[in-house]
């Protein structure tokens, strides 16, 4: 066997080092890492940078939406003191960036959305710039008529937003299919077809956009970024600069939230960059709260068209989805969530004979990005609302009908995914039990509240995806005198708090008190390990996969040199609370620290470090059939809504949320709870209030008084409960739980709004006019059967 | 075989793969890590560290050298406003510091030296606290009479500086024994004894003494310290404080010079944790220039007495050499460096008939500490000047007596350091080759003006020494897609350079260019790997050495892969400037990057990291004997002065000085000659000018005004040469080197003096009224002759 095979194959033996059950797995933790610096106000984020020197960039952004420059003229600009550089389209050499590399950081001469990058200064003088800008520099544009909803833009002659592509439709391949869809509805007793519209809505998070680019000792490029993903940050910002990625380094900072649009370069951290290299000094950019909703990316807005076919009893024979997204002016990662569109379609309930396909259409919208949850929430949503729809219409208890449908155990999804040890249905059982299902319409009302109650599942991936040629991450373990370990991962720490749980798979795995932990996360990509990036809620699956296989192989290492030490076997030996102890011996004990120093201060001695570089059993989707396994396991769960609705007022107020899921061990209680509860509220907003709207491309509600997110009054009690099957790769068991909150939420609501008030909504949010308006409908209908 | 013994075994293995010389070892190499930091202004020093809610340390100090404390009263003191915290001696809880536990960070109730460090507060007003303190501690003490110098400490009677040791002498075995003297002076046919006297002198590097203590995330201690050993400062720390060691990290900002003063814990460090803790919050200090001459430790002064024995031919047949120095009120470092003039006096030129031994004395003065070369400088002077008394007595050419007395190839030292391929001979040869020398009192003189040339030759450990029972330091080398590498070490940067020469081996060990090569070697004790300290010119041999075999690890690794890939053998792969190339078939070859990202972005990919802890193959000395072999290489060299004296002023003008070492191989020729050029001028220094003086232990020259240092126009021509042996465990056999230009050049200055005026001084330094004074009794002496 050559080396390298080796290695890889005396690595996996380390892992049979490790305990069942970790001392401190399923312990809650609070969060010591970051929680300190944090509360009292230390904690440095992107604002709070500042450097000697320092310029700040100032970007001149389009007012139109769709057009041509015809001229542009900046050379009074150049007399202005404050202005060090200018930069644009023109002159700038930047390639364009993007998955389909369509998006150029600085546009000429054509422009796509408002907001589009046309010119970039490098200021001493924040106040001012602007003012000069407006002043000096002369632009003449030729407007095009502009398309703004994926219908426009789907018209026949409709205005190109790319003219080089022939049509507004994105070319992805978002094609899935298996079984027989025509057989499946031919088969079928009860066929229908429902159509959905979920909005745009904003990311919002507490830190707005901005980046600062300097340079360190040795002249490398250094971008402190907000990104999720500095690892593959670094190769983008090359391609985008045309730089050597050698001399390039990421630095994040503490972040205030992403919710996934850290997953993607922006042409603001290009500019930033370019304005640096150009000045020699540092520059930074920040957005305000105004700018980071007009010109940041969104949720994609998608229409969902839905058919299903179900035999009498129940069990459904077809499903046909078909899914349009607006991708924007540009296509980022919003485009391909319909990817993760197509599991929840093929794999959400069993159904052979289903068919899903999607078009990401090119509008003179802002551009899209994939959010937390990446697509699941509105497919689920969909899904989950239609299938409720055909329950009533089948005159079927719709817990029913849906236990009927799930898979339970191991189940391999028409698409390829592989579910071991599905718990979709006790997910369900446990969800219905918990909030007290008795059966559709059984909800004491009280005068004009009516109650319900309302189900959705999910799938989820839950053990990375392999979405990259890699899905991988490294860690670094290292043992000090006193047996103080430090941890190094690549785990981009977001707010998710997964730092901590990676201190007690730590722990655990060797054998130490959870104090003697310490974890190496914030700062440099060149610090720290591999991490392919911080989504699709892989961070304490694949990051702490790593770390506890590089933990075990630094404790085998210990156990052995202490076997040795001992002069017994190494199943004899065990590591607890920081004490080496023999099992069949109680007179064999030694603290871990006095041992590893007897170790290194010694003649020829030796100190403990070990790595270990983690990359999940899976497969890449083939990209012809969208099919394969991408992820090593997959989180099943189901969510009941208990909700009240004001029927005079048309207002839906949520009373209690039961979450359930299976996301394999849970690590941390406490953290797990946040986490699911987070998204909980954040899908309340997207339920409720939510929507950015625009008009003829420009974003109308720019702040938080007019785009209204959940304050504390509208969290209702919810119930987090987790079922927990054990991964087979995931440490200590362990699966994903980032985005698992957010995804059953709408369409549980949704649904108990119904069974309050046999009102349907197709659209998100429920605002209390579109409830009202369903009432007044549902109340003619019943009027109408009697 | 263990998993443990093969690891090692495995290890060693790997360095094979190293080419006998690489691409950029013998390179001169610019400054790029800190070279830019430090000329744009940008680096930190602790001077520069500010943090929220920062307080500011005040230590009220002692005004006598010796007494009893028989009242402290501060009541008052915390009626102060900006008075937040305040510690002494009677309540701090501290242990005592340094090598034997002799000192107390607060000392209550005995006081041995002024500046004995008293009460200390914490405050928020810098400006006021002084006055405050003045005004509101009330303080009475007992006086004893204090002891000022070694005679007056040794002296029957004498007041102890320590109540419990029963005498001012500090209780450490220096003795070391070979051969028999008595038998050696028997055989003699000349006895000469000498005795020598060198003064105290200061550090007096630009940086001065300060350190912040604040606290992380996790609310562990973190110390930011000017120190050369953060590693060993953890303990040393922690013991003082009595607190966790698990819950300390010690922080390395940029640091202006240490020159062995960073080696030890100083009181001040722990009151300034101690307030930390006390309050809280972060806290600092900073002694101004005036507090760094008053209260921070010094060179010791030293008193020789050296008694040789010689037969005809000028062969030594014995050697007996007793010191006694004065370590001041507290045992540091200053005492310890005895060992080190031991192995000069053992070691430098053949004689197997020698004895060694020392007397650390306890005085009322400020303590002392190992500056560079560790006693050597003093010891070398002493020994030198004493072999030229002894030449010239002998009627013999002072070189051809030196010569006849070197050592050369193998060499085993009668205290059991085993030289490998001295070069002491053919150093000297060059060094006299150089200057011209062409026998005594040969060089040409000019009216007052006369001219000489002197000599002096050296030996030095050269290949770590083992003080401590480890010598290792690890290395981390990381690999990211790009084949660029990351170092990491444990090295403390003092402004020596030595990282840079570390990124040279790191580069040609693995084949890349040098740009390719970062090395994160600032910062924290937590996120790098062990180093025992930088000190004892170790940094280069050690920390490189771990480094080459760290790479060497890596390269292994990714060769064996290559072989996999390409289908050849390990010994048909080569990497060159980061191309993976075979020697049998030139279609074979591959940019390393591509490779690396080959390996990484596949399925069950790969990524390259490595470790190695290098333990030199060294023996602690015998603590009876204080024999044993402490380091893997000696240094071997020798200084010629040429010298211009002004016989009617007796000013000491050094013209020129060919320094000659045999450092192994050269890995950065710039660094190297800088690290000679630089130890040569601080050595000028003490040749010519340099004493700190002390009034009944009280600093009478406080500043650069009062206190000498060499400028620019006391700097002579500085020939630099190297023999190159290559060391057989060091980087691409490469030596140490920081300490060999400030050894020779006193002695050779010393020679060179008499070489042109026939006055002999014992002293130094050599100011112009002695030299005057000498030339004198020397013309006196010359006419009595005649």
């Amino acid at each position: 066997m050559s080396r390298a095979a080796e290695n890889r194959t005396e690595n996996l033996q380390y892992i049979t080092f490790a305990r069942e059950d970790g001392k401190y797995i399923g312990t809650p933790v609070p969060r010591t890492f970051d929680g300190y610096d944090k509360v009292r106000g230390f904690a440095e984020y992107i604002n709070d940078v500042e450097l000697p020197g320092m310029l700040y960039a100032y970007i001149m952004r389009s007012p139109i939406s769709h057009g041509i420059i015809k001229r542009l003229d900046y050379e009074k600009l150049f007399r202005r003191d404050h202005v060090k550089a200018i930069i644009t389209g023109k002159d700038a050499g930047f390639s364009n960036i993007g998955p389909l590399k369509d998006n150029p950081p600085l546009k000429y001469p054509k422009i796509r959305s408002i907001g589009d990058e046309i010119l970039a200064v490098a200021t001493t003088d924040l106040e001012r710039v602007a003012k000069d800008v407006q002043e000096d520099v002369e632009i003449d544009y030729e407007r095009i008529d502009g398309v703004f909803d994926t219908e426009q833009a789907l018209r026949n002659g409709a205005p190109l937003v790319h003219d080089e592509t022939g049509s507004n439709v994105v070319k992805i391949n978002f094609n899935v299919e298996s079984g027989s869809i025509d057989e499946g509805f031919r088969q079928s007793y009860l066929i229908r077809e429902d159509e959905f519209d979920i909005p745009r809505v904003a990311f919002a998070p507490l830190g707005t956009l901005g980046a600062v680019a300097t340079f360190d000792e040795s002249r490398n490029l250094v971008l402190i970024s907000n990104t999720q993903q500095p690892f593959q940050l670094k190769r983008e910002l090359a391609e985008a600069l045309n730089y050597d990625p050698s001399k390039i380094r990421i630095v994040q900072p503490y972040i205030g939230g992403t919710f996934g649009r850290g997953m993607a370069l922006y042409p603001f951290e290009v500019i930033t960059a370019a304005l640096a290299l150009k000045t020699g000094r540092p520059v930074k950019i920040l957005l305000n709260r105004t700018e980071d909703f007009k010109f940041s990316p969104t949720r994609q807005p998608v229409k969902i068209k839905i058919k299903s076919g179900v035999d009498r009893d129940g069990k459904m024979l077809a499903r046909d989805v078909h899914a349009v997204l607006d991708t924007g002016a540009y296509v980022s990662w919003g485009a391909f969530d319909a990817r993760v569109m197509a599991s929840t379609v093929t794999g959400l309930y069993k159904v052979s004979n289903v068919r899903f396909d999607a078009k990401a259409v090119y509008t003179n919208n802002i551009y899209t990005i994939n959010m937390r949850g990446a697509g699941n929430p509105q497919m689920d949503f969909a899904l989950e609302s239609h299938l409720d729809m055909l329950a009533d219409e089948l005159g079927m208890d719709p817990l029913k009908f849906r236990l009927i449908n799930s898979h339970q155990g191991d189940y391999l999804t028409p698409q390829g995914m592989f579910i071991r040890n599905s718990n979709l249905k006790s997910a369900l059982e446990k969800a219905a039990k918990a909030i007290g299902w008795k059966g559709p319409h059984m909800v004491v009302n009280h005068g004009s509240k009516k109650l319900g109650i309302g189900f959705a599942g999910l799938i989820h991936v839950g053990g990375g995806a392999r979405v990259y040629h890699t899905d991988g991450s490294g860690a670094v373990v290292k043992m000090d005198d006193y047996a103080n370990i430090t941890l190094f991962t690549g785990i981009s720490e977001l707010g998710q708090g997964s730092i901590q749980s990676l201190s007690q798979i730590v722990a655990s795995e060797i054998g130490v008190p959870l104090s003697k932990v310490n974890v190496v996360y914030k700062g440099d990509s060149e610090f720290r390990p591999w991490d392919t990036a911080t989504h699709a809620s892989r961070g304490t699956f694949v990051n702490g996969g790593a770390a506890q296989r590089a933990a075990g192989k630094l404790k085998a290492e210990i156990i052995a040199d202490a076997a040795m030490f001992f002069k017994t076997d190494v199943q004899d030996l065990v590591i607890e609370d920081g004490i080496i102890k023999s099992l069949s011996d109680s007179s064999i004990f030694l603290d871990l620290g006095k041992f590893i120093r007897k170790m290194h201060f010694s003649k020829g001695g030796k100190t403990y470090f070990s790595y270990y570089y983690f990359d999940p059993d899976t497969e890449m989707a083939d990209p012809k059939t969208n099919k394969g396994n991408i992820s090593s396991d997959y989180v099943t769960g189901a969510t009941a809504a208990l909700v009240e609705v004001d029927t005079e007022t048309g207002t839906v107020r949520p009373l209690k949320l039961v979450i359930v899921n299976d996301c394999g061990t849970i690590i941390n209680p406490s953290g797990a709870r946040g986490q699911i509860i987070g998204g909980a509220i954040q899908a309340i907003g997207h339920t409720l209030f939510e929507e950015l709207a625009l008009q003829h491309g420009e974003v109308v509600n720019t702040g938080f008084s007019d785009y209204e997110v959940p304050g504390i009054t509208e969290v209702p009690e919810i119930q987090v409960e987790f079922i927990e099957s054990r991964s087979h790769e995931g440490p200590f068991g362990a699966k994903g739980i980032a985005e698992m909150g957010i995804i059953t939420v709408s369409g549980a609501i949704n649904n108990a709004v119904f069974d309050a008030t046999g009102a349907r909504l197709n659209q998100l949010p429920l605002w209390s006019e579109r409830v009202l308006k369903e009432i007044g409908k549902s109340a003619a209908q019943t009027k109408r059967k009697k």
